[in-house]
């Protein structure tokens, strides 16, 4: 049985589910996917990068179901071209995290469009809806990829607060299954993003063999930090770091940060060359603390699917208690 | 109306929470006053106070509802007659959290009362159940006190899914409202462990300066470290660490800790002098991230009574979301 929420209604889908916006490996296969199956899919922008953007955006037009398209808010606000690109996709929605979203609030809402705004913290909320924010992801610090430190079940509750109805608030960080939707449910969230039970999905655009190191590992096996990042050479500001699979290369960096940047062109060329190599001993596999829930690499749907009706029959009571 | 669970049945209460052994200051006037609400309290029997012990157990003898006796196992375990004194009171329960149960199991057993351990990991979780535990409670690491480092929505679906039904699960850590209590029975807990919250309450016998002081924090306002059992010399096992409130003194030494040790002789005696004079700038308080949800003091059957009449309105599926 379907789940109606205010986020529902809002974008206009069947199931309160989002697939995360993974750059690069969250295309076009897997948004189609997730808004065919009644959930709601977010294209991965991420950094920006215009021929993929233009490419997938096309694909896109063949998509019956609402989509969305998310940015990584600073690094597009390079490119600001992009987000034209992306509105003349047609969206639903666009999807913007980590950096403040004001200066594009305006072209977005002017194209019909609604603002979707990661946060993790009041403070960035406040942002947000300043900006005309219409839905929040208030994200905890069990994602994948990148994020800051606040827990999921702290600040879901004070993002729910903190809106106080205004907008529909999304759970997001550590969640992979129908226990968490209804549990976020219950916390006054109206849906759940998911990005690594996703990620391990036939439609994701990620390495076969990333997917299946999620499907491989145990919540003990991500970390949170900054190895990566400086490997890349990728400058991200403060607060945010990224959680991935602990690896050889993480091993390797972790508490040595200082002495990274110190060495980082050596490194970030050695990194590059492994990673192109698909050598995930080395590369990042952004991944959030939930691989310890996941453990197959089913079609986009099923993940739909399973999440709605495992949420449905604990919802309707059938698990474990019982309203008397 | 009641909340019923395998938690509530095995215990013989009504309302599936329970307020946690705080050391010392979950005396038994807290206990008393929970149980009489319908809740599970358990006596702080922590480091192991025979004096104490001995003076609260005789109080308990007044307290007609079912209540429990907590220890730190690793400490308890130096003075084991404790647990004898605790078992002369007839608890429905005892409690035991930190270290291995086993060597203490049989005697509990033996005295036809329950065996609750607490744990951090599945590890724990299975060296309790081959220890005979009857209930788990799986903390997570937004917990006030002593704890470990996974989130507590990672680590209760984790023991859960461990515990395969054999004996209930309570979730612990930043949980203090009854939207907390419904998202722990989604994720399939059969009810939660609530400290912070009552250490916030009229009949906790913590200082009214640490009350107030809880009361006024945010999320942020916590830390989870080492600083404070360095500066009392109590040389904890790994992997755990305790969440206090930021004061001067956890400010002061964030990051020394090193430093600390090797000046311990001097800042202990230091740190036992202002706590002693009831300096919380110096002093811990032992506070969880719950410490966002928490602004008031009140008498604790009134916090056992919001929980299930707010979790009841949310399980009952009159807030924010509708299974059509």
């Amino acid at each position: 049985m379907p789940i109606s929420t205010p986020l529902t209604s809002l974008l206009g889908i069947r199931h309160p589910v989002l697939s995360a916006p993974m750059a690069i490996i969250a295309g076009s296969r897997l948004v189609t996917a997730v808004g065919n199956a009644g959930g709601f899919g977010i294209l991965g922008g991420g950094y920006g990068d215009k021929d993929w953007l233009v490419q997938e955006a096309a694909k896109l037009q063949q998509c019956s179901a609402p989509f969305g398209i998310g940015f990584i808010t600073w690094s597009m606000a390079k490119q600001p071209e992009l987000l034209d690109i992306a509105l003349e996709a047609n969206p639903r929605a666009i999807m913007l995290s980590f950096g403040d979203p004001k200066p594009f609030a305006p072209r977005i809402k002017a194209a019909g469009c609604l603002l979707i705004c990661q946060v993790q913290t009041e403070d960035m909320a406040k942002q947000a809806l300043d900006a005309g924010a219409d839905i929040l992801i208030a994200q905890g610090t069990e994602a994948g990829g990148h994020g800051a430190s606040r827990t999921t079940l702290d600040i879901v509750p004070a993002i729910v607060d903190f809106a106080a109805g205004r907008v529909p608030v999304v759970a997001a960080g550590g969640l992979a299954d129908g226990r968490g939707l209804a549990a976020m449910l219950m916390m006054g969230a109206s849906g759940v993003l998911l990005g690594t039970r996703f990620y391990a999905s036939v439609e994701c655009d990620g390495a076969d063999e990333a997917k299946k190191r999620i499907c491989a590992a145990t919540t003990s096996d991500t970390v949170r930090g900054m190895v990566f990042d400086i490997s890349r050479k990728i400058w991200w500001p403060a607060p945010f770091t990224a959680r991935t699979l602990i690896n050889d290369h993480a091993r390797r960096w972790a508490g040595r940060e200082t002495e990274l940047v110190h060495n980082v062109e050596a490194v970030a060329a050695a990194y590059a060359a492994e990673r192109d190599a698909g050598n995930y001993d080395v590369a990042a596999v952004f991944a959030g603390q939930a691989v310890g829930l996941i453990h197959d690499i089913p079609p986009a749907a099923e993940i739909v699917e399973r999440l709605v009706s495992e949420a449905d029959q604990i919802l309707a009571g059938r698990r474990n208690f019982q309203a008397a």
